[in-house]
């Protein structure tokens, strides 16, 4: 199961602001990519820390991108360079932090955490943004492509998303990692399908594992989604300056999306427990038929096997063990014996 | 199961405003046809797409009714014709939004979720309309006849409704919609009306399959309804300009029936979670009954059998054995114990 | 059950304002009642629907109330004599309506269901008012004495109920339809009190289809008090022009009652819910019982049943079955086996 | 259990202000105590209906308290004396009201519900305090000592209290109503801990019936405090002009203490709804258990039963009857049996 | 469990700001540590209550922290030195306070309950905090070193912490409590990922056990976190004129952090919830699987009981006992008997 666990627990007793890595130690170097973009021009290069300084002074739009967010160093200079405030910085470092909106001024801040599947596995991390008046800058924890639609667009297009300001780029980010949601509800509404066809079919025990893991996963993506309509609904009712008037539509759209991104989710949450009210019930069907069938099986067994033992017995004077038409008869007792309860589990509709 | 599944996840990455169909493709055309009409006079007419440019200079009103989202040519002219912004028309080609209103100035925008009953069958589609200051635009997903009474209305009335103008008209397609619940509702009320006949009768595992299947209906029925009524609900409270006052006393009606159905659905709701309770107690009841008689079988027939069973043991001296009255004493002494055990569980009230 | 159904669905696509009744049909005619007064005198009389216009031009305040709501001519008569909307007229005639509060300007309407106690049954009807500048229009869906108790107080008083405007007499008919939920309260808390002591003494299946019939009237009740509330508290925030600051004090009262009507109802819904708890435990328990008896049973009698079936094997060399005493060995062997088992399941409090 | 009853259901159809009480009757003589004071003096007298005239003429501030509100005369007079209005002593003379605050201008009228533990069991009865400008009357339903340590203070007190105004005294009157409720939770808290030792250890069908006997308590609980909350949050935030800016801080202490009285009584209530999880989960156990019992003994007996019976068989030709070692073989392959048995269920984990 | 109860109980009929302490009686002293400083220097000195009135007239910024608040002299004194309102100083001597933050104008008043993991174990303890001017008082029920992380930052750092107000430093405190949250529900998070592995590998009864406690011990961490978010959340909105405009910043990042604290809370709820659906689940499928070897196992050997048991009979007259070959058929017959039924099992999946 993915458990982005909040890794708040490592930093008990550390001033705010205190840049610690919190997630897992990795041995490679992250990856800062720079494209710097206006209505007419674009460029894009990777770059190293070092050259970031030199970048402040462009013209046009800069989008800074960093894969990557466990090198403390890195993270420090980028801080430096564009002047972020330690509590932004220490955020950036922190995976699983709750998804928000913080306005500093200069710049806005948000963070998201964007959901995945990668070859049928919910990949999860967490998506920083930085919007200042001419710059963006988004750091990803993994080295995921999550970004590339946008990358390309952005390459490619006839021009028309540089025509936009840094908002708009900021607004396509966050478009992406929603977008990216609709993807992983598409699979967990596949899965359920299959869970109810399983639970009608051939009620195993594994159906049971495999809707507590469900649950679990929409657990995740719930506390990961509410935050997130939040934080569009401010940019929605126009709190952030730095958003132009002409970007809210879009904005607008987005929300949008969120909403039927909840509306989904919870309506996937009741359907996965009415199956597994479902599951239980079943289980007491199938128990019930197989109570049922031991108890025809007693009943039909248990009074032949006492007449038959009636007849074991030993007493000398026993006049029926001397008649010649005694087995025959007692035969066809037990036969009719056996006809009357078949009849009787019949009227009862047990058999 | 209708599971009109929201198709975004086809889209992700895309540009927002892209046009694609997202729904199933189809191989038939779409049907446009247009109703002209002021308080004096109504003309209508089935028209292609190349035609109307010349609808948008008439004097009076005039309804576009669009009969199949799923050809994006047509889609692109219309929004051509009458100015459309880019996520309207992306809106109207995507199956499965979540319903809601949307002003953009000159026109505003609502996306509902129509629900019907055909032939028993639930059967939904996405309706979106645009108002204009003098003309309506109704698009709907299939080609069902679900508008046929305003029409009607259009067409033959001594032109009560054609002195309103076209904000009254967009009230007459939403208040269609609404309408239409109530038909799913009684159908529901109805089937709600069996499963508790069956489920107090004659509790078999199909009952828990149909209740299972009208959770899941409700589900996608609330879905629909509840963004529905805050639709509405902004719409009464007058956020909409196209909208005048003369009209809000209607939307007010419409508004309630909303308020209606939402609560309706959500008793019926409360009432088959009860069913699922009723049916899992009766399977619980049954299994008692099942196993008490086990039970009494077992207690009526095990001691009778160690009994018999005793004297079939095959030992030298068994005095009783060699007595006259042994096999007689002993049936009676059966008897007895059968005798005893019986008025014991009739005490018990088992019998 | 008094499922009163919403029969809105016969409506589907008609024109918003058509008066058509919806209820069940009926062959009598409406009653028709006015009561004229003012601080110094009263009179009653029983009218046909053509005398009504006279009434409009009286001085003091006129109480029209209507018995049945079946028949459309009468209902068309009084709106037109009284100027009464479309939509006000379609709700009189529609039964099943949500209670709800509507300003017209000149008058007021509301609607309002009643639920009484007749000979144990519950009874709900539809009461709707209209209330002018000086009069009050009342409808009842059926011919039951509901307001009989505010007639008399009109009649016999000495005037001071008289004193009052039309609003005090408004609020005399909504404080009757409160009381009344009182007694249905009453009513239902005894039935719960009831079924509390037969599930603790006497756990029958039977108990399960009370405890689901008293859910399904709560939801019921339910649903007509919520929105009665809410009527009564825009009432007493003085949303009405109609009503005086004098009788405001009133309608504290009764909105006093009503929120004491809807928490005593959720209270009995929580009881009923855990009353089916505590049934489905006693279903376990018993079953536990039940289990236990047959376990005991059977521990007893297995061992025995095969020490006897041992000796009555047919081998020709057994030495126990020569010897003089094997017989009295064998028996004070099961015996003490029994003794054994006896003082196992009494150590483990089974028996 | 202490069902206080709702008794508005004899009212039903009475005008608003019927003075009738609706509680149980009784032969007692409601106690009338009059305490006067100001800063430097005290007296407390008690007195009967006719002499309260004379009190309304006193300087300082005058504290009338009544023990026993079902004598409607006594009632009435001071209504008279203190001109209030037939509203507020209709509530004063009806048991079971919801807690409320209503502001008169001239008084302002306050209905608590108050829960006390005398002698192990819960007594709940309404007390009702009316607060003029200089003066307080308080009504209890029963003769109990409920305010008995605040007629201390003040008597003994080297005058502290005294010096502040009526409205003090009212916040006292309602502080000790709130303070009585702790000692409630603290019973229902150790009773808690009872049940769940009981649950854990031996769990009989008895603890059914305590939990849900205090599930019903704890519901009538929450029905007095949540509104209690409301009417002190209220008084909190200074909807009344009577209470100086002084006393409210000891408003904002007991509003405090109320919101916590609610929350222990929710977590309480979720704690209570646990324990039947975990009784029903060991009834559960428990079955298991006994049918793993059954089961095992059903093993070992069955197969051995069977083998015994099939050497019982009278058959001419049994070639293994005549072998001299025949049953000491056969009992050897039972023991053989029975020790295979034994080591499946032990792999099994079942013994 | 740690039941920190609320001990108002004891406080019944007490006036308000009775200086009682109602926590368990000790016999240490409590511990007075005074930490003055200003940007320039920093002093830390334990002192007796005697002492504390010189404290007073410094300069800079006084700390003044007291571990353990049993010992009301102390608390006397202190409340004297900085004048605090008997109220505040009751709340600091009664444990279980709900958190809460009041403004009493020179100082402002904060109550927290801390939840720390020691040794494995969940131990909690009130906590308030005197904001003044240019002081803060810290009051901890025990002698643990919750506060250690802030005194070294205070009396180690280079200055940086000292150069911020006594707001901050309230704050840092605040901020400390909200730490300690995180180590608890990282080893809730590690608790409950084993009761998961426990649950699905190998059921035991203990699991129930676990999952109550850890429900219960929720519900005590759900009851100090939530008013805890509220408090922090009316500081950020500057609800307290004491804290600075600078200091916002970082209440706005523990209020984050407070946010992240409930929703994990709630979703572990959740999980433990599902965990106990899945505990249940697992035992009725054991349930299944034993009674269908019982089932399995009575259908083997009843009908083969039965014959062997008919031929055990002792009639003189059975032809097939005088049979060669009887016994080889009949155990022929016994021996396709249990293949087909075995096989009727292994159609069935049963086996
Ligand atoms: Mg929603
Ligand atoms: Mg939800
Ligand atoms: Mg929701
Ligand atoms: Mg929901
Ligand atoms: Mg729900
Ligand atoms: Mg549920
Ligand atoms: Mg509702
Ligand atoms: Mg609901
Ligand atoms: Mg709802
Ligand atoms: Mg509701
Ligand atoms: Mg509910
Ligand atoms: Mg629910
Ligand atoms: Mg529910
Ligand atoms: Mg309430
Ligand atoms: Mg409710
Ligand atoms: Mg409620
Ligand atoms: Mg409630
Ligand atoms: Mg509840
Ligand atoms: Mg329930
Ligand atoms: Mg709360
Ligand atoms: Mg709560
Ligand atoms: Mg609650
Ligand atoms: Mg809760
Ligand atoms: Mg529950
Ligand atoms: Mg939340
Ligand atoms: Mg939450
Ligand atoms: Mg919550
Ligand atoms: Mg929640
Ligand atoms: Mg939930
Ligand atoms: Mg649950």
């Amino acid at each position: 199961m993915p458990r982005h666990k909040t890794s708040l627990a490592k930093k008990i007793g550390l001033p705010p602001g205190t840049l610690l890595h919190t997630g897992l130690s990795r041995e490679t170097v992250p990856e800062l990519t720079v494209i710097s973009y206006d209505a007419e021009q674009v460029a894009e290069r990777k770059i190293s820390p070092g050259e970031l300084s030199t970048f402040r002074e462009r013209t046009g739009i800069t989008w800074l991108h960093v894969k990557g967010t466990y090198h403390v160093p890195t993270i420090e200079v980028i801080g430096e360079a564009f002047g972020l405030h330690p509590l932004v910085l220490e955020d950036i470092l922190t995976p699983g932090q709750r998804p928000k909106l913080e306005d500093y001024g200069e710049y806005s801040f948000f963070v998201l955490m964007s959901h995945t599947m990668v070859d049928g596995c919910l990949v999860s991390e967490q998506v920083s943004i930085v919007l200042g008046g001419d710059y963006v800058l988004s750091f990803q924890d993994e080295h995921s492509d999550l970004f590339k639609p946008v990358v390309e667009r952005l390459l490619n297009a006839k021009g028309r998303m540089r025509k936009f300001g840094p908002d708009y780029l900021a607004y396509s980010l966050i478009d992406m990692v929603v977008d990216h949601f609709f993807g992983v509800l598409e699979h967990m509404g596949e899965f359920i399908e299959t869970i109810e066809q399983e639970v009608v079919a051939n009620p195993q025990p594994s159906v049971l594992h495999n809707i507590h893991e469900l649950k679990t996963q929409m657990l995740f993506l719930r506390k990961a989604v509410w935050p997130l309509r939040e934080l569009i609904g401010a940019l929605e009712r126009g709190q952030l300056p730095l958003f132009r008037e002409s970007t809210l539509l879009y904005v607008r759209d987005v929300y949008d999306h969120t909403a039927q991104v909840i509306e989904t989710l919870e309506m996937y949450r009741e359907m996965v427990s009415g199956l597994l009210d479902v599951y239980l019930s079943s289980l007491s069907n199938k128990m019930n038929e197989v109570i049922k069938m031991l108890t025809i099986l007693s009943t039909l067994f248990m009074p032949l096997t006492f007449v038959v033992g009636l007849y074991g017995m030993n007493f000398k004077y026993m006049p029926e063990l001397e008649w010649e038409w005694g087995y025959p008869v007692v035969l066809s007792v037990l036969g009719v014996m056996t006809c009357l309860m078949l009849w009787f589990f019949r009227r009862r509709r047990w058999i």
